[in-house]
């Protein structure tokens, strides 16, 4: 292991996290928070100390840098920058103990959005803000910020790549342009508009800037922390519509945004993970929408509750405008496939991606196909494309790590001796980073009641959904700490 | 497709179906049942019909017969001989609806043991014996069984292999000796003898007559019909420890017997299969017997219903002694995960099979070295052999087929409206050829309330479950039936 490389390398992160914990620090200063203000100073000196020491004795020439080494740099810096960004609230007492601090920034971080709080409208303006401005970070990734503001050892080299390709979700991270660098510039760049654009939408429905914009770090990062009780059950239809706009479009996967930013919008529209994450959420909101037949008093009603709840729970983002543990059977077993489906990969949404479900679906049927024809040699294609049976090994592979991963933290925390129900999806809701499940960890709950043990299992979920599993279970592997 | 041999051989398959009817029919006869013995007339006539102008209609020479026929014959041929086995259910108005008969029919032939019958004791004798003798008709396989006793086309060829890889679970066929025949015969023969043994056991421990040969074919078979309402909960603590023992070696690779028959004890012993499906359930027992501390009165009871609901649920049988709906949720969860894995692959036993999930999370640990160390070429093995690229490719093809029943089979049956713990469980329950799940479909409770739908859905999952789905997928495959 290149650990010198490693070490600076996971100091330039938490310079990065420092740096955004700023204007948290200056909001609470703005509003008079006196504890927040001082748990914020003490946290950016530990930030900056940890960092300039990484840095410093970790100093010496560019060397190799393998794929190992980024999934492992990966999977720590945002093991190390949870357990640094979690002291405003552990330092502010509005988190008192530390375990349920380390849970309520994975969460953030990770874009899950799951919470131990029992409520948050009485918290300091600052801690909001930085609860919140977590989903942002974690949305489109901290190293991918990284890559577009700093030279990162100059030039792309295959570091950046294997960097970015442990931290972008999908099963094939595309290259928009040759330059990574400019890759990563182009995305935050997307990033950065669609936030101004569902902040402005937002203030058009009379929604207050400060409100907006924690909002909007909660839609566009899909994470779904709100900074309401009931998060977004008492705002407007129009505020709810917005909202379920921006979660469904933060579910595409950016280089579609990219190909209509250069006006290529034929490609967009033949890409068949598009098509699927379209086709898949207008037949769930149809379905939906005939089996709340009078649940609710109007139609229109019953689509903008049935489309709000796909659209959170298949982009994982989690926030919730009514509580749908009241729904029918088939309507909850609806949101609880799409817990699992995901989003889009290369988007800011979790689970496990509409991309990888449709490969895994083409190749199931390839496996039908070699039987009734074995002398015929079958190729996947996507979107015309013939994929390389490599990428359909690793999303194979990804399908076992996924269903293993999931049995594991559902006995893991099955020690706490809630119900099958509660235990099943909080796995999926932690693991595919959205947030509420069902029974114990309805829309209308928080996670508080389980065990310290529990909530570090879960904690672990979220870091392996975001980062795709490996980066976090390299760091358990025998193999990655031998010396050679 | 092949269709006159694939006639031939459904036909032959009805004939060794009408076979085994008849000592169900002279039981009921015996005990002077008259509307049972009028129906198993009409079901026989009806049978040897089919089966004579199957065998006449589609006479002819012998030729070319290819892996997809071998699958689509067997698929084809368990869901005729179901739509007839259910017959005398339904003429003789114990189950007055033909899809509920045919969905304990299927339940039977799969070893599943989900039933749509509030209780048992009442049914007449000869319907009792044919319900449970379907356990173990199934058990070993009806093609198995016309293997070993038919010449099948005269000599091993391609044919008799299709056929009984279609029909034999797990992930690799091992042929016992190079004659199929001789294989097909060697696994029979164990199969008696251990359905004897477990008769003579069960006989030492004053269980009449009829009452342990049924029980024995639901064990050895494991399939978990019962003759009694509360299942084996009234049986004597000897009874329900013989029933453990028995239905834990009926999952057990029935290579192992035969290796043991010849005196190769090591090879045994160092079956990594086998050590993962001993240490699985001792792990299990273990835990669980902890978890339920003063759940009952003595150690020993404890011990022996642990011991009881492990080896039921994971040898896939389904038989209880106890309500473990009443566990705590630990041992809950425990036994729902233990549903997944299931028994050996090469048993008598249901279920993911431990052999595949040892592959899987052998190919699983091999991905991360091949992260580490990519220049390195890394081979699985298992029992110190090399596993081929071709199967770890078709287990991990076999894991998605698996992923997407249960999803596809949870959101169809969700139509009923019944809670998530009920859909999965009894998604899981049928899937894996279990029989009782949670809640609704719990160990004290029956499937007779879902509807048809939802049963027609359940009785394809465990037909697909007992054949490894492909059988069943090959045959709603446009391809399968498509002209060259």
């Amino acid at each position: 292991m290149n650990y010198k490389m490693m070490g600076r390398f996971i100091g330039k992160i938490l310079m990065v996290e420092a740096v955004f914990m700023v204007p948290a620090m200056l909001i609470s200063l703005y509003e008079g928070e006196f504890a927040p203000v001082r748990a914020f100073m003490w946290t950016l000196a530990a930030i900056v100390l940890v960092a300039g020491l990484l840095m410093w004795l970790c100093r010496g020439p560019k060397n190799k840098f393998y794929a190992k080494e980024g999934l492992a740099c990966v999977g720590i810096s945002w093991i190390v920058m949870s357990l640094l960004g979690c002291l405003p609230f552990f330092i502010s007492g509005v988190i008192p103990d530390f375990v349920d601090a380390f849970f309520e920034i994975v969460s953030g971080f990770t874009t899950t959005g799951a919470s131990i709080l029992p409520e948050v409208e009485s918290l300091p303006k600052g801690i909001l803000y930085w609860r919140s401005f977590s989903h942002w970070l974690g949305g489109m990734g901290v190293l991918v910020f990284l890559l577009a503001v700093s030279s990162m050892g100059g030039g792309d080299n295959g570091y950046t790549m294997h960097l970015l390709r442990a931290e972008s979700p999908g099963p094939n991270v595309g290259k928009l342009v040759p330059k990574m660098r400019k890759t990563a510039s182009i995305l935050y760049l997307i990033y950065v508009l669609i936030t101004i654009l569902d902040v402005f939408f937002l203030m058009l429905g009379k929604m207050p800037l400060f409100e907006a914009v924690c909002t909007a770090f909660g839609t566009v990062g899909t994470g779904g922390f709100g900074i309401k009780n009931n998060s977004m059950a008492g705002y407007s239809p129009y505020i709810q519509n917005v909202c379920t706009v921006f979660m469904f479009l933060c579910g595409v996967n950016f280089t579609c945004f990219y190909l209509l930013l250069i006006r290529q919008v034929k490609n967009v529209f033949r890409d068949e993970e598009l098509r699927m994450y379209l086709g898949v959420a207008a037949a769930s909101i149809l379905v939906i929408t005939l089996n709340l037949r009078g649940f609710y008093d109007t139609f229109s009603e019953t689509l903008r509750h049935a489309a709000f709840q796909v659209s959170t729970i298949m982009t994982t983002t989690g926030f919730a405008t009514t509580d749908y543990e009241l729904w029918p059977g088939l309507s909850k077993a609806i949101l609880l496939a799409l817990m699992i489906i995901g989003a889009s990969a290369g988007s800011t949404g979790g689970g496990f991606k509409c991309g990888r479900a449709l490969l895994v679906l083409k190749s199931l049927r390839r496996s039908v196909q070699q039987i009734v024809h074995p002398q015929k040699v079958q190729v996947v294609r996507v979107n015309g494309q013939p994929i390389d049976e490599k990428v359909l090994q690793n999303t194979n592979a990804y399908l076992a790590a996924y269903a293993i991963v999931i049995v594991a933290s559902f006995l893991l925390i099955s020690v706490d001796g809630f119900s099958i129900t509660t235990n099943l999806s909080a796995v999926l809701a932690c693991f595919n980073n959205i947030g509420p499940g069902f029974e114990m960890v309805g829309p209308t709950s928080n996670y508080a009641a389980f065990g310290t043990f529990s909530k570090l299992v879960l904690a672990l979920d979220m870091l392996a959904g975001r980062l795709e599993i490996f980066p976090i279970l390299i760091l358990f592997s025998r193999t990655t700490w031998a010396h050679r």
